[in-house]
């Protein structure tokens, strides 16, 4: 396992008119710098393309992932090759680095000119013009993807719950998961952020050579935001659940891609906002006992 | 008030064997883009320097609060003007913009210069070194800030829920309230992302000549990053409290900065990450009927 995930501190607990030291768990989160480097020349220098904060552990698949998402990479093209840079030991706020060597004949970097300066907290921030981006985004995913039964979905979260062990520690962390169409657990990544949790779960299917994910079904911890409906899009993705609520952006992304949106998925219900077709309901009789059992 | 901050749309409600169409309220996403004009030559190019994704709503806030956090304003300075130009309607993805007038002797946008390619979900991201960041964010926060009373930090979350209207129809927003030493409800904003609520009560504080907050206690509806905590340094606030939990560097940078950083604010309990000395705790008997009746 790289990186460290959590780490112990000292705190004061103040509860009723108890007030104690205690020790606490808290989720690791670090900067990382992705760089690139174009082609095979020993000369290429590498370029920084992005620091994000995130929870150390499976870098290379968050910037591999992030650069797929970023439409750098190819969802059928893995990168050439993947160095993975600790962060110097001790020092607050020191960057680890990955450095993704891409083929020179292959991806570019003309996606990232898209970007220009900064903002915070979303994936289309720095973009001068969202025009690119929704149009990339919104590329449609492949007619024909596998119906999906309300009785799987009812069962995610506590299949995410079950793998999902950092969590419970600290309550400070993120998932994404990615299931087949049958509910069987593919990937599972936690990090502080859920746009970098959900890049590592499809980094690691890009790495394994497991891209598109058209029969795949994701399931995030939280939200469902405009830039994680595009980055489930970007792998081929077909169906996001997401355990809280979508934005109106999200919807809007997700019916524009064919995507199936589904919303407040937890304690046995959930809302379909985008694609609702794809989604066989419990049917009569017959099924309601499978759906009690999954739900107990 | 400006701006569309929810939407309803349809969707098909999942619920043990049911499965019928219902109306649902949505928070709204939308892209906002923010320039900046420096000087005051009416032949002056406006210069974007972000792209964000926010609930429409006090954008002019929202940007001059981004702009403080980034270095671009300072906290006792408020702009020459700013101009907000809403989205064109019916279009996916369109952005509105803010454009904010900046002195052309005072504040610059050297600081911005600090960015390179973006990345997502961070308000470091994009910059390619964090050395400089961490020296500004760590600026330390006037010693002598007051001292805070264990009662009143329980009270905090239901003073926001109070306060907080749109959250409970759509599940979907985050919360960022600030309020002073004795407890009184200052600003309080709404955003999809909770650097945005963040940015925007700061803005509105820095607008109404009311910043370096000093005698301020900032409460976040959710998990407190690296990137809160800079955010609230910047606008000189002493107490961030967290309903959710703290990360690692959250509390580093909150120690290297003078600040009380609390974390798990709900529920009648909180621990306390950085700076504890400040918070007064619960004292005996006297006290206890005191808070019993704040949980109430």
């Amino acid at each position: 396992m790289p990186g460290v995930q959590t780490c112990e501190t000292l705190v004061r607990r103040v509860q009723g008119g108890h007030d104690c030291p205690a020790r606490d768990l808290l989720a690791v989160e670090e900067p990382l710098e992705i760089r690139v480097v174009v082609g095979d020349g020993a000369t290429v220098a590498p370029r920084t393309v992005a620091v994000t904060m995130r929870t150390p552990g499976h870098d290379a698949e968050l910037a591999v992932g992030f650069l797929l998402a970023e439409g750098v990479l190819r969802d059928d093209a893995p990168p050439r090759a993947v160095q993975v840079e600790p962060a110097p030991v001790g020092v607050l706020g020191a960057a680890g680095s990955v450095t993704v060597h891409l083929a020179g004949d292959g991806p570019t970097l003309a996606p990232l000119a898209r970007h220009s300066y900064t903002s915070s907290a979303c994936g289309v921030c720095g973009r001068v013009s969202l025009d690119a981006l929704l149009a990339a985004a919104a590329r449609p995913l492949p007619a024909g993807a596998p119906p999906i039964d309300a009785a799987l979905v009812h069962a995610l979260p506590a299949a995410l719950r079950r793998a999902q062990p950092v969590f419970a520690d600290t309550g400070g962390l993120h998932a994404a998961a990615l299931f087949d169409a049958a509910g069987r657990l593919l990937a599972l990544r936690e990090d502080v952020g859920r746009h970098n949790a959900v890049d590592k779960v499809v980094g690691a299917r890009l790495l394994a050579g497991a891209l598109p994910a058209h029969d795949g079904v994701l399931l995030v911890s939280g939200r469902a935001s405009f830039e994680l409906v595009q980055k489930a899009v970007a792998a081929g993705i077909p169906v996001l659940a997401a355990v809280g609520a979508p934005s109106s952006l999200a919807v809007e992304l997700a019916a524009a891609a064919g995507m199936t949106l589904l919303g407040f998925v937890r304690d046995g219900r959930f809302n379909v906002y985008a694609d609702a077709d794809r989604v066989r309901a419990a049917g009569a009789a017959a099924a309601a006992p499978a759906l009690e059992e999954v739900m107990a």
